[in-house]
């Protein structure tokens, strides 16, 4: 990490600093039948045959996703439950019951997140301070989401087939956690040169976006606030960045963040990508892309964790970006705020 | 802080320790009118005259409480919200919607949590996090609940006129809110000797409870397994504390947990209040006493803080609890797990 980020634990108004960073040894990563059909099929460990994975619900299947994709990171790396000193994590349902039900079987301390699709990046933040501060040896941070589940509670039930309209995105059906553990770490790990050495807070950002079917444009703003503060915070321009990777702009807001960023000054789209963009093709015709807290997750540890341990990508900045709606607000005439933490993933 | 809590960041399997600890400087709370005529009425900054506090709905008017309880803090100790590193927060509507849109408003850096009643002692635990280790240097820990929106969320709408059973609790119309603020800290404050020097993540833990109206019964087993991590960890005993303080257990939930704790070889009746019996009166018919995250976040900031300043309490283990049930994981016929997280608060 260059010198400027060296001086302390807090850099300008959101960003902290991490000068003991904890470093990503594991991951694990369960996707649902379509997305094992996409671009990044081959890359995760597991791809479900049929969405309910043999459970008698859809909310039952999401739960065992989140714990799978916890047990499988901890297979690679011969991790049993108690080497794990805090899971962290949360889903899009109403209560986390995903992440609430998967922490009861798998038996760990555990902090309940909540930031909607942004949740990836939040659980790396709060993680990677446990281990920087040295609370914590290692940490599990994970997030789930599954397209029937979020259907059925934030817009329509399935069976009433609904259409969707040209902005809407598909809530992804995955699961990802990272593994990340702290210097006094000495077990086996399956990747040895990642490291979480910063994160910045996100801000709730509100552009006045009230359509439920183009959540892009809702966490844009978002997305362009957080990028802003910490580059304003770290003097960092987006050229030390080999990759901005947003969660689940899609195609849409992608676009719009783009332009948001060119407004605040920042020219980021030859350095952009976005996980909601690289988790289905074209010929899928999945409308804007993929979205939901476990295509950030699923996309991260499935596919950009192994390009940074190889060196194809030396330091990238995870902004996953959350859409705070609920049906209740929006029934209530309520815009859909937006928020976006961001972590500093680097090879070292 | 004795000297066996010195020697690391980290205590056992679930406690951190906080060698440089932030303190309490202000708090902020609004209570229901309900909540404003029982035993700690008085000690409220804001009690509603009525609960939608001018508001089209109760959510709203929840929201409205959040962000107002953390306004107040940051008068009392004349805060602008730059000086605001990090708010942290939550509460039990879906998709927390109350914080969210608060924080939207407070335009402060925010991490959204989801805890369920344990909202507060979770964002103690994180805050107390952030300031110790120098990544923030105020953070605002916030929870809310309201009565009417719960209601109808959770169970039935107040139109239909059902009637409680015996073991129901009343969840509360209260937010609070603590500004902790580290070392390096000169502003003005209001409490000088309150200090966050431990925390104690909990684990979800289920006795197979499946009634939504006996909360307390789900939650007491998570309790008593958070006390006796924290207890086995720091090698304290009941007796190193003033009180060891629930947050909504109830009377029944009380009655268990004292029990539970007693099958752990912890005799805790001596010293346990639980915040869901101190906030309402007998007369006040509530059967079981209050619940809901601005329960323990409400008698927190608006009592036991005060009580440790003025040196009437000197250490106390603040545990709130958490149902972590859903109306779809109810029907869907899933028990009731808990989760416990609990701080110590102590004068210095």
């Amino acid at each position: 990490m260059d010198s400027v980020m060296q001086s302390g634990k807090r850099m300008g108004n959101q960003t902290l600093v991490f000068s003991n960073p904890g470093a990503v040894i594991s991951s694990g990563t369960i996707a649902g039948p379509m997305e094992g059909k996409g671009p990044l099929g081959e890359h995760f460990d597991t791809v479900l045959k049929e969405d309910t994975w043999g459970e008698d619900s859809w909310e039952k299947a999401e739960r065992k996703m989140f714990e799978q994709a916890v047990r499988r990171a901890m297979e690679k790396a011969e991790l049993n439950s108690g080497d794990v000193d805090c899971l962290l994590g949360g889903d899009l349902l109403n209560q986390i019951i995903s992440a609430n039900f998967a922490a009861r079987e798998l038996k760990m301390p555990f902090l309940g997140l909540y930031g909607a699709c942004s949740t990836m990046a939040e659980s790396l933040l709060i993680g990677g301070m446990l281990l920087d501060g040295g609370y914590a040896d290692c940490v599990a941070c994970t997030a789930v989401s599954h397209f029937s589940t979020a259907e059925r509670q934030y817009r329509n039930p399935l069976e009433m087939g609904g259409q969707t309209t040209p902005t809407a995105q598909r809530t992804v059906t995955g699961a990802g956690c990272s593994i990340a553990a702290g210097p006094n770490y000495s077990g086996s790990r399956i990747y040895r040169n990642i490291f979480i050495t910063a994160g910045t807070i996100g801000k709730v950002v509100d552009l006045g976006i009230t359509d439920a079917n183009n959540m892009g444009a809702a966490m844009a703003p978002a997305a362009a606030d957080t990028l802003a503060a910490h580059l304003s915070d770290t003097g960092r321009g987006v050229m030390d960045y080999d990759l901005v990777v947003t969660g689940d702009l899609g195609s849409f807001g992608s676009e719009m963040f783009i332009d948001l960023c060119r407004d605040n000054g920042i020219d980021i789209q030859d350095r952009h990508m976005d996980c909601g963009n690289m988790i289905f093709a074209p010929e899928q015709k999945v409308d804007c892309g993929g979205s939901g807290c476990g295509c950030s997750a699923s996309v991260l540890n499935a596919y950009l964790l192994d390009k940074i341990e190889k060196g194809e990508l030396r330091r990238i900045f995870f902004m996953a970006t959350g859409a705070l709606l609920s049906p209740t607000s929006s029934m209530q005439s309520e815009s859909i705020p937006g928020i976006a933490h961001g972590v500093v993933l680097e090879r070292k």
